[in-house]
């Protein structure tokens, strides 16, 4: 039933619109500047012109879809902070005191925190319910979740994107909090890739070297025994992911459902828009990478995945903190293509330009 | 006259406030996140501190200064754009149509917007009157001012800067416009580090191999025939350089004498920035550099600086464009330092914790 819903999402993702694209490049190589001078904010308008279809993009209202999830793998003590941080931060999402969420409010950005496997019973005004229970499993001793689990937190992911488009939202951002999701997020990426953790695996919050090759060998254990099926995405993140990378999985799919850009935070997210991407294709023409995360793996999620950065923060916090920074990159962008001045327009007829251009000593600038 | 008062700003420049970047670092070190997390929006938000001597900064109230000046070098051929778009693109500055000014408007950044040797007479509104000549010489075949010209030009710089802090700017960018500026930004940077151009050079508005061929080679020339004294950046700025770069170069000195931060744009401003700290290396603590640029020798600059950039968006426009993105990241920096919660304050006494905590089977997450 669920699966069914979910082909019939991921069926609806469409292409981007290239003949909007190839508009939205002429009229930037038509406006007052060198071609290309303007790097990647072109680069960005002319996707969100695909996107969109539009010439003309509109970032105001936007937010960042915060997944919180408690992750069974935490007893094998992969972490240094303790789960109780999960349902704390996620209160203080809430309460506008963590990283993202101050962030978020220099950029007018929102929060939608969404409550997808929290290891507590969380009634918590602001906090949306969708618990599909209390923590998964622990990925060293079998699978995180079920297959159906999985596809219930992509679900979950979708509808809320699906839902925040349905609010007015133009401009999404994907962010997490999960203790011990950069083991989970390294595992899914070793199964995605085929690369040995030892490659993918960081130090998260800050473990010491020797938890540190502890947590490396706990992700590979994960893999090798769990045998996810790197060519069913869906299978990978029930067997070693979580609820909050599965979430945010479907908050890309979802984005690009409802053709409307997802902006990638850092690894764990990165992870996530990999998953996305592996389950359509497509939903990756609706995803822009923010940072380049400090955390190892990064680097091998963003290649497999394929998308550039614009920041090198040494940000490694997550929760989606990056996301509200590349928004106000977006902004830029958009406001260069509405309010620039084509070469047309730019031209100045007026009396020194005149004179310049009669002038006989005009390349002749001498020392008198 | 003039080198006296040079002298006088440069020996008051002070050194930033260390007691108050060690505090600084307290407060991040203790603020609900792992230690370094949020990378080198921590690093900005320290040096900000050091900068003012206090814990918060507020960047509200910015500028870009742009420079505007043409360049006598061009008529040897090394621009794609003709000498008349330094003043048609410094009157669209004022106009808000330039890619400065669009990004600038999105972050609520004002522009200053300077004429210290355009080559026509100017009168526009909004433009501020500070020419020195119109166009230096050409750099191929002499110097491109007298040393009392850049030592001119400088002073211009810091008090433009000096009356920007005056009236109220707690941040200010250094941007330019000046057709051929990336010919002499090379010539000074050779000048400064000893590297060959062919190393420098880049291909500025867009020459195609022949001319860049050509290009290389008047820079060289201009560098090797003038003999600018390395030791003496004034000299170099005066025998290489522009008015332009000149009085950028006079920016940061002003921004560091009035103890507010500067943010680099890109090549020319990097290499400004580092004749800048070559005048005084104290100077260096109140900047920030903003965007690696796409044009060859910015890299070579930033090193020779010893700076590090948050933004690589292959940008190579000029006119101060980077800057206004730099000063949201600065935003977000001060947003986090000021809002973000501490541990003690991050803490949750809350009827969930308590449970979690008092649970028994609080890490025995189990499949039914």
């Amino acid at each position: 039933m669920s699966i069914e819903k979910l082909r019939e999402y991921i069926s609806s993702i469409k292409e981007t619109d290239q003949e909007a694209a190839v508009k939205a490049r002429t009229r930037l190589d038509s406006l007052a500047k060198p071609p290309g001078s303007l790097g990647k904010l072109e680069d960005i308008a002319e996707k969100l012109s695909a996107i969109s279809g539009e010439m003309y993009y509109d970032t105001k209202k936007r937010c960042v879809i915060v997944m919180s999830s408690d992750n069974g793998v935490i007893e094998e003590g992969v972490s240094v902070t303790p789960q109780s941080v999960t349902l704390a931060q996620t209160i203080n999402f809430v309460r506008g005191l963590t990283g993202v969420a101050v962030i978020a409010k220099q950029f007018n950005t929102d929060l939608i925190v969404v409550d997808v496997g929290i290891n507590a019973d969380v009634d918590y005004p602001g906090i949306i319910d969708k618990k599909i229970r209390k923590s998964t499993w622990n990925i060293a001793k079998q699978e995180a979740m079920t297959y159906d689990e999985a596809v219930q937190a992509i679900l979950i992911g979708i509808e809320t994107a699906v839902q925040a488009v349905n609010d007015g939202y133009t401009l999404l951002g994907a962010g997490e909090m999960g203790v011990a999701n950069t083991t989970t997020s390294a595992a899914v990426l070793c199964a995605l890739t085929g690369l040995p953790s030892v490659q993918v695996a960081g130090k998260g919050a800050g473990l010491l070297e020797d938890a540190y090759q502890h947590k490396i060998k706990v992700i590979q254990k994960a893999v090798d025994s769990n045998k996810p099926n790197p060519d069913d995405p869906i299978d990978v993140l029930a067997k070693v992911g979580g609820f909050d990378l599965a979430a945010m999985t479907g908050v890309y799919l979802g984005g690009a459902y409802m053709r409307v850009p997802v902006v990638i935070d850092g690894f764990i997210s990165m992870v996530a828009a990999l998953a996305a991407a592996r389950i359509s294709p497509t939903a990756k023409e609706y995803m822009f990478a923010s940072h380049e995360s400090f955390e190892q793996g990064f680097v091998h999620a963003s290649q497999a995945l394929g998308l550039d950065t614009c920041l090198k923060m040494n940000m490694r916090l997550g929760e989606g903190s990056g996301c509200p920074i590349m928004f106000a990159i977006m902004d830029a962008a958009c406001g260069m293509m509405r309010d620039m001045a084509t070469f047309e327009e730019a031209e100045i007829d007026d009396i020194y330009l005149e004179d310049l251009r009669k002038g006989d000593d005009y390349f002749t600038v001498k020392k008198d």
